[in-house]
């Protein structure tokens, strides 16, 4: 009898062997060759699941978006109120701790590949295009008469990649409580405008 | 006679061949051998001013973030009015024209490195001291009843990262007027917050 095979189980093998590899070497440390050393099959396994670096990157990339899309949704169903839903479901985003730290640096090593390969130029663009409609449904929801919650969900989204970015590069730079900070400083601020708003239109009804 | 050779303009030269590397192949083709090959040197001439990648990385990476560092400045100081000179200081570190497109791409590429390299992270870390001493600086003269400049600053530094990023990776999601478009939004939140800092301290003034 042939041995039964889970595909789907080593293809996530395989992209799993790709993120350490990439997180201990970067992204220009990941050839197939390192990859099927890293899970201990040989390069003819790797490439029978992926016939390229290209099929492996997008399919790697795609896990790894998958995963944060996946834990952003499910920390803002988890929260008691869509405001401290936005919170942590952008916190997720953050390199907060050794998980999410290994996520970010796989993440942002794959995204300057976008910029060279179509195909997984494609997975970015999915990502941003649902993070924001994600987002966007969050901010609307914590803020209802906040105007314009896609352009606030694009700035909060720029915030935490730039926060992201930077503590990677620099850890002692920006450690959990100081980028947790930074996200809680410009939720307030929306918090700020809302309110404005809120005024605005408690005042209009006063008139009305 | 010996010729007389322009050390510092030879080093400049490799570093720019680096560049050329990274931004057609990524930082994972930047070897010694492509960038001689890019520079029209061998290997050895190479070598003789870069011992070994290490070194030529920081150098490259140092060079960039002065040029960064100085066209911001620059921006800042032609600026009618320290308001407008903040947006046309920040303005500089987002891929706006090809020439900042290229820049940041190599920015954001050798950022990667800075995780695990001791000398790549000094510089990536000096750089990102110096340009939150700046923006500080200009934040507080643009608003000087605002509280916090350097939280101000390090949230307007975050932004234009988390901008550069996402337009770098997907081009055609962040044009140019979306690009200056968030910062614009961002700053104008930052004129209603100085608004009602200057409104409470006006107040105060009038009780005094």
């Amino acid at each position: 009898m042939p041995k039964i095979v889970d595909h789907a189980a080593r293809r996530a093998a395989i992209a799993e062997a790709l993120w350490r590899v990439a997180e201990r070497d970067g992204v220009e440390g990941v050839t197939m060759r390192a990859v099927a050393r890293e899970a201990g099959w040989s390069t003819g396994v790797v490439t029978h699941y992926f016939p390229d670096m290209d099929a492996l990157t997008t399919h790697s990339f795609a896990l790894v978006q998958r995963a944060m899309a996946d834990r952003a949704e499910r920390a803002y169903a988890r929260a008691a109120t869509p405001r401290t839903g936005v919170r942590a479901a952008l916190a997720q985003a953050l390199p907060l701790d050794r998980d999410r730290r290994r996520e970010a640096t796989v993440w942002f090593g794959h995204l300057e590949l976008a910029r060279r390969s179509p195909a997984v130029g494609a997975v970015a663009r999915d990502h941003y295009d649902n993070w924001r409609t994600a987002v966007s449904a969050q901010v609307a929801a914590a803020w209802p008469l906040l105007p314009g919650p896609r352009d606030v969900a694009d700035e909060l989204i720029a915030l935490v990649d730039g926060i992201a970015v930077r503590a990677l590069a620099i850890p002692r730079a920006l450690p959990r409580s100081a980028q947790l900070g930074m996200l809680d400083r410009a939720l307030a601020n929306i918090d700020a405008a809302a309110g404005l708003h809120a005024g605005g239109a408690r005042t209009k009804m006063g008139h009305g």
